[in-house]
């Protein structure tokens, strides 16, 4: 069964951007995954299409309706449909290899894109919308946001990327960061690949990897599980 | 002066995506920044136009070329630019608000976009590269993740947003996430909004979107700097 994808979006012609493109294009040909946009101001009910109103209790910017939402979400997804219904926001749980992983092994999922400054909380209830973040930062939308999730999910898909998904994604999926890489040339503006590379040793290459890997977590992402405990200060 | 972006990328097809609509798009348009895409490709020295290799020391994947990549970087990046080199990559610091608006307040940026396992250390260090991840997950390259960066610094530019963008990014900054919205209708299915949204009293009102942000921060993402501490375990 291929991966099912809606995105509710004001902006259907931003997909499939970038997925319709290289790998992800070619499985989205191949009928690997699919991809369904739902333009959320056809569910409008004025004649202004109007999709957004100003915040109760005052404040900036404008807040998605629930109601024209609701409607939406409920044409895009009705009932008994099995997807997870997605809400990208940076108010979410941050993405992780793992939820992108159990997404890849799912039917599909309901992505909503919001824009303006949020959604109407009534309707991520009612409608149990996850709220998913990609990111401590802030975007124009979730139509970016939506694009990076689908592409970190469609390369997991089976027969899209081959055996180009290596062992290094288990290393970072246990917590830790990736060792660096080498290739050819021999040597690069002085710079030659650390012998131990090109030893022939697999051993003694397996634990210099593991070693660099650790030693970058470790400077960089001490919050990674990978990362070594910190030696206690004196 | 404008904010200049140039991306390498071996998709240039990628940009400007879903960057040339909606109000990024109309400030592209008005010259608030700019993006220029170079192909990696293009900087290859042999008749097959090889940008990758595979990695010494062996394993999965391919590996991008340090010198390919390096003349294309000299050639969108020449010396005496002021412009922080980026490469788009899971091992690399995790982008924040504050680093996108550092990013938006500067001359532009000149984003490396990775494919395939990696990219040849001796490169990163030779030319500086700053690694930038935007999240624990793992994309089919930089390209997504670049339109990503680039979305969040280009609304932060003087002019795009107009006064769309509210305190609210500043609760966000200070380590909160942002509280619930609400807007019309006055109920939606059974929901009313929360009575002390629709008081009149302001101050009453943010001290509840205070609270709220702190208690939802609190349950979901206790490791941001706004979240309360936690009552100790008896």
């Amino acid at each position: 069964m291929s991966f099912a994808a809606s995105v509710l979006t004001l902006y259907p012609e931003m997909f499939p951007g970038g997925l319709g493109l290289s790998l992800a294009g070619r499985a989205l040909e191949a009928g690997t995954w699919s991809l369904k946009t739902i333009q959320i101001r056809d569910f409008a009910s004025d004649r202004h299409r109007t999709v957004d109103d100003t915040p109760a209790g005052g404040g900036a910017g404008m807040v998605m309706r629930a109601d024209v939402l609701a409607r939406a979400i409920d044409h895009a997804s009705p009932p008994g449909d099995q997807r997870p219904r997605l809400l990208m926001s940076p108010r979410g749980k941050p993405l992780t290899q793992v939820r992108v992983r159990q997404l890849a092994a799912g039917p599909g999922a309901v992505i909503v894109c919001g824009r303006f400054e949020g959604v109407d909380q009534r309707v991520i209830d009612a409608r149990g919308l996850e709220e998913v973040s990609i990111g401590d930062f802030i975007l124009s939308g979730g139509e970016p946001a939506a694009l990076v999730l689908l592409d970190a999910v469609v390369r997991l898909l089976p027969g899209v990327m081959g055996n180009a998904i290596s062992g290094d994604e288990e290393s970072f999926e246990n917590g830790l960061l990736e060792h660096p890489h080498y290739t050819r040339p021999q040597e690069f503006e002085g710079r030659p690949i650390p012998e131990v590379l090109t030893s022939g040793n697999h051993k003694k290459i397996a634990a210099w990897r593991r070693a660099e890997a650790e030693k970058l977590t470790q400077e960089r992402r001490p919050d990674l599980p990978g990362a070594l405990p910190q030696p206690l200060a004196k």
